[in-house]
This record gives C-alpha cells, structure tokens and sequence, in this order.
C-alpha cells in the first residue's frame, strides 16, 4: 500500500476546489480526462506530425510550424527524403538531453556524411518569435523564475516577454529542439534533441524549438547515458539507429499514427490546471497552491 | 561540431561575469572546479553516506539528519540490519520517480514481507523543520515559484517560508525522498523514491526527504519504465534486485566509498551558482540572468 500511495501521488495530483466541496477529495486526471467532451480534443495537424520508429517502438512528435516555421519546413522536406533512416541516437547526457543526428558526422569518416538533399544547410535562427495576440495563450497564474510571463499557446509550454513583445516554446521535459553550431543560423533540423530532465530553461531564446514529443517518450529517456559530461556514445554500438522517420502526411491514412491531444484552451485543461496546483485528499496535507509551467503535461491520447 | 556545441552547453553553462572582462568567454563548470582550493570540498560523514550495490553499479546517496534525524536514524537501523539487501527497484514513473522497497509487499504473498528488525514501523512526519539560523544558508537571488525563499543549506536545495519559520529539502531531481501509505506518520524508510524527472515541487512538505543521490544517478534514471500510469513493473522479471545496501560506517575504511562534495558555502559553489545565471559565449546570446533552485547540480567528485 505505501508504495500504491506515493504513485498515488502524479495518477491524482490533481483537485478541482469549489466552494460547495472543499471536503471532497480531489478528481484525478484520470476522472477530469474522463469527463472531457470530444471536441475539447484535437487531431494534430498530419503535416506537423512525426512517426520516429526505433527498435523499441514509435515516438511521436509534433511540430510547431507557429513558432519555428522555417525549421519545420526543412524538417519535413529532410524527413520527406528519408533523411534520418538509418541514423541514430548518438547522445545521451543524464538530467538533459538525448540527441539523434548522423553518427558519421562524429566519426573519423567525416567525408561519409549523408548530404542534405533538398533541404537547407542554414536557417534564419527562430529563436523567439512576435506574440500574435490572434493565436490562443492560456496564461498561468504563479509566476515564472526565467521569463515574465508563461502560459500555453497550441499546446505547447509557451514562455513570453511582452516588454520586448516576443515569445518561444520553453525547454520543458519532452520539448524538441535543434542543435546547431556556434553561429545562430547553422541549425537546420538534420541533429535534434530532446529534453529528458529538469528543465534547462538557460536554453531557451538560444535554440530553435521544433517541437514536443507526444508520445513514446520514454523510448528517449530511458536510454543508457553516455560517459560524462556529455553522454556522446564512446562506444557505437551502443547508439540506438533510427529505423525510419515519416511525416503522417507523406504516409496512407490507414496507417498514421492516431492520435489526439487535448486542447489547452479548453475548460478541461483549465481543470487540470488548476487541479494541479491544489490538490487536497487525504494524501496531501499541505496542498503547493502553485504550478510551474514545465510541471503541467499536455494530455494526449490514442484515437478511436 | 553541431553536437559538441549543443553537448557544450551544460558543461560552460557557467559564466562569471566581471566589469573587467565582459568580452572574455565563460569559464566552464570544469574550469572552476579545477580552480577550487582543498578546503572548499567536504567528504561526506560515513554516518550518513550509504552504498547501495545495483548490478549494474554503485548509487551513492547523502542522508539529510539536519532535516529528518528520524528517518536518518530509522535508515540507518535497517541498513546496519541489511534489511534491503535482496529487495528491489520496483516502479519507474517516467517523468517523476525511480522507487525501490520489498516487493512482496506489492504481491500476492504479503505474508512473506520482509520485518523491520529493530527499525520503527511509524515515525513522525519531518516533512519541514524549524529554520536553524545557526546553520548554513546559502540564498538564491531569482525567486521561487512554489516558495517565499530558496538556496542550499549543507550541501541541499532547500525552499523555506520565514512568515511560518519553516524550511525543507525540495523534491529536485537526485532528492530521495521516504514513501508512505495516506496517514503522515506511515513512512519509515523502508521504501525510498528518487526523482528522475522535472521537480515535482507538490511532494514538498508532504512527504519526508531523506536525502540526495550523489553518484550512480543514471543507475536509477536510466531504467525501462514500468506501464503506465504509476510505473510499477508488472513483469516482475523487470524489476532490479538491489544486491546490498550499505552504510560507510558500517564498511571497513578501505572499503568506503571516497567521494567529495563542494561545500554549497564556498566561494567556488557561488562562482558556479553565478555563471549558471549568465552564461556569455560565442554560442550564448542570450543569458538567462536567472537560475532557478533544481537546475543547480552540487559537484562532486572521486576523492584521492
């Protein structure tokens, strides 16, 4: 039983206080999920949508042609050409990040390097972007120690500075991003990384992000790290190959991945939301009162 | 290259600024360290360092007696008794925690728990203790979503309220922390979690810490996930037998593990905490200018 009751803790960190029952212990995620109505869920668009296979299984990952459109858009023409199959995951630093590019690129055999086929070698960096008060935000209420203000916007975790009137996906836990050289525009989106640790938000405004894992995550966190500090792969056979990475749109219909993700700017994420940041039930004595932006998941889910 | 800069990113998240030399890059974590002087590194007190034997390595973990002498003490009990050893890693939540305890407890034949010797079944909460201004406290300058106050105090990230005069361990990534059934006094540190995600800051206050992973993370960090949505491994044959735990105490001093931990009040930790809140470099254009309290990793290192 303790160990069902610290497990508990995530399943149901969830309440919804009312003034009619602050006795009542708090919904669970589970029961709030249960609860939606469809249309609070969405289908992400098949163009921005990523079927990553690997030995273990798929990782989904959404892209986020809003923020980053020019890095989604070499993205997509690289994955259109099969640019990725084959290669691998080459790094994995504990509480940071793991990263798949092509492994020659490491390696002795520079001149083996794939070439990019149709796509970009550079892109403008995309760093931030204008806040566009036509597309939806979700503010949070508690406050941020990195940026002004956060919130969602999309479905992404969303950090903004309305003083200088930008904005940029925040490097969260699943965030995907795009590793690049030391100058701003030598990111193309052929070497990408995701975010398997405690938000290293010193990244965010300095990287392009394309997007956000939503599902199979934990085929890239729980990979083997490589040797400190970095976690490249000393030993390559321990790099995990990609065997293909497809866009949903280039693939039949039958066979894209099917799934939804629920909307953050419906009244159940609010729920959840604000769930999260009180939750009270016989578990929890002292309830946080408070929510950061990197501890909210966005629901997802397989679809009928 | 591409990958060596991103790699490069949380090996020289450090920068020291001064007024005389704005221009010159960051020195790196690496750097620093290697200009730290002897007396900034403590070893921590074999009371209070346990050696629990995985097999794939060692996971060396700091107890915390300052916060929760209790459970220290309770710990202690049932390591010196061996009680853990032949128990298991049995739940990986991916995002949240690594969880080890008797995994009979969980099956079928609870009969066949194992008892807790001479160890206390119930302890008093020790979810937060009296601010002691008589010991070391090293603030933090950016603020704190979930509390009035944070910074390090012996070697912990630690949050603190002074309107309650109140202060705790905060649940980082590393922070071990005591599981327990609903009622507050039901841990006794028979079953410990590690946080292996981003910080689930709701724990505070709400369950008792029992200290920090020093080394070995990737040991627990690393592991397949267990179904979601709780992460207990209902393939048994999944789960990781713990081959001993251990108290460095207990070990003959050769035996003992030898680590350091650089003091969080030396002057080389506020170096590090400095540069982590800006880091300028060719690869940097933006420095954070803040650094919130789990994105700060307390070095350690082999001692001689």
């Amino acid at each position: 039983m303790r160990r069902t009751l610290l497990a508990f803790t995530l399943a149901s960190l969830f309440t919804l206080p009312t003034l009619a029952d602050e006795a009542r212990p708090t919904p669970t995620a589970k029961e709030l999920l249960a609860q939606s109505r469809p249309q609070e869920w969405r289908t992400p668009d098949p163009k921005n949508l990523l079927d990553m296979k690997l030995p273990g299984g798929h990782v989904l990952i959404e892209l986020a042609p809003d923020f980053t459109p020019l890095h989604a858009a070499n993205i997509r023409t690289l994955v259109h050409e099969h640019y990725f199959d084959g290669l691998a995951v080459v790094r994995v630093q504990d509480n940071f990040v793991t990263q798949w590019d092509d492994p020659a690129a490491d390696d002795e055999d520079k001149a083996h390097t794939r070439p990019l086929g149709s796509a970009k070698p550079t892109l403008p960096p995309e760093f931030t972007r204008a806040i566009d008060p036509k597309l939806e935000w979700t503010p949070l209420p508690d406050g941020d120690v990195y940026a002004p203000a956060v919130g969602f916007s999309e479905g992404f975790p969303v950090a903004r500075d309305p003083a200088t009137g930008r904005e940029w996906i925040a490097h969260c836990y699943g965030t995907v991003g795009v590793a690049r050289d030391v100058g701003p525009e030598t990111g193309n989106g052929s070497a990408l990384y995701a975010i398997i640790g405690q938000a290293p938000r010193a990244l965010d405004r300095n990287l392009a992000v394309a997007g956000r894992v939503l599902d199979g995550m934990e085929l890239l966190s729980a990979l083997p790290r490589g040797p400190a500090p970095m976690g490249f792969y000393e030993d390559k056979s321990r790099r995990v190959t990609i065997e293909s990475v497809r866009l949903a749109a280039d693939m039949p219909k039958a066979e894209r991945p099917r799934i939804e993700v629920l909307r953050t700017d419906s009244p159940t994420f609010g729920k959840l939301v604000e769930a999260r940041r009180n939750r009270r039930d016989a578990f929890y004595a002292v309830p946080a009162g408070k929510v950061d932006l990197c501890s909210i998941a966005v629901p997802s889910r397989k679809a009928k």
